[in-house]
């Protein structure tokens, strides 16, 4: 099943003046796509998974590469691949394309936390078995 | 002590393929400034001004004039000045300017409501005294 | 044909920490929705259609009342209806909705420039047309 | 010089429902930063510096570490140093800080293009002698 992919068109707003979505929607274009792949997978939404378990997931870590622009109303896809799962954190790989090319590569870490403390805490086990459909090849 | 008045700077991210502020910023600015009012005027920052009165507030209605459009990295103030305190909404006016010149013109309504139950109650005190010191002149 | 219709899912970055979506995204949702209007029913891409005819267009005025929250990752729908076709300006209303219930209703006013001076210019007979399929009931 | 040091306030907007700035914000943040470093240390806005020497920078490279939440009205501090400039690219660090801790570091890597061709070119010799103030200690 990996990667789970995810499109999306790019809107007027996130783009700058150089015509192009500016750098930090990346960012969020790969926090929309792992929201999606929670709301496909999962029996509940991203917020019922994560509050049924106790727990909530902060971005640690995220290293992008900019190759090529998105522009306006373009479609681009984000390919997801769970890396590794570790104890307490998980680690993802984003490829960002639109039309063939890749625009943007990018290496995530979560950590989960527990929702009252705000401390690491283990993966959940439903959330390890279903991210773990989309491991590398 | 009408108008409050509050400066920033366009950001880049903020313009759009047109070189100009997204038309949504306006709002923003709005909410940024009158957020600097409570920070300024109020003992403690606007978090806990509502926390402490058990309240929140809730935009209800805005409408907005675009007369000129405000570009990359220009200066612009916010003028905002309470028109009307009710019983439990708030309505204000807000003047946004560059180098003198009106860019947009705003009228919001404000409701506060309970923190507990989110309907809609009378506005605390020592927000309605704070804020009718930046009525109409 | 009336009204187009266009639906969209709340983001997590557009939700504030009173966990709904912040109001200036509606404005952005609206914006959203007449783009993809333009996509789906002029042969080429918005851009496209605006640059072949010499024109922009700029929100002139924007009138919003906001009924309901709407809350991360719930579905919405824009109902777009446009109101009045002048000579060089555009008025539609909108009508945001989330299962049923209305969230945002706003009224806004659209300006055609000429894409060199800036200047108001005639609405161009191509837009016209296609905008007029959309027209109240 | 180094760092260059710019202070701002995290705005209502950008925090999510977990009432902290959105990870996208802080590439935002540090974006905002250099700009103004261009703005204090050019004779010219970062518009016209660019313009003037017929260049562009695109952002190639983003690495970020996120230690810490940044919350709501906090007052946070970002930090650039220009740690390397090459013959068509420039790597910066940049710390962002609140009250002496630290929340997000970053490594960045920028790229000069033509302004007509968007090909990669040498940094202006007027942005290099600026930007080399700002080299590390």
């Amino acid at each position: 099943m990996a990667p789970f992919r995810y499109k999306l068109r790019v809107r007027f707003n996130e783009c700058d003046p150089q015509s192009v979505a500016f750098n930090a929607n990346y960012l969020t274009y790969i926090d929309i796509a792992i929201t999606d792949l929670y709301r496909q997978h999962f029996d509940d939404s991203y917020a019922e998974v994560m509050e049924s378990n106790g727990v909530d997931v902060v971005v640690a870590e995220a290293n992008l590469k900019f190759l090529a622009p998105a522009r306006f109303d373009q479609e681009i896809e984000v390919a997801l691949t769970i890396e590794r799962l570790g104890n307490t954190s998980m680690e993802a790989s984003a490829v960002i394309c639109c039309e063939g090319a890749e625009l943007v590569t990018a290496e995530l870490r979560y950590v989960f936390v527990d929702i009252a403390s705000w401390k690491k805490t283990p993966i959940p086990d439903q959330i390890r078995e279903t991210m773990a459909k989309f491991g590398p090849a």
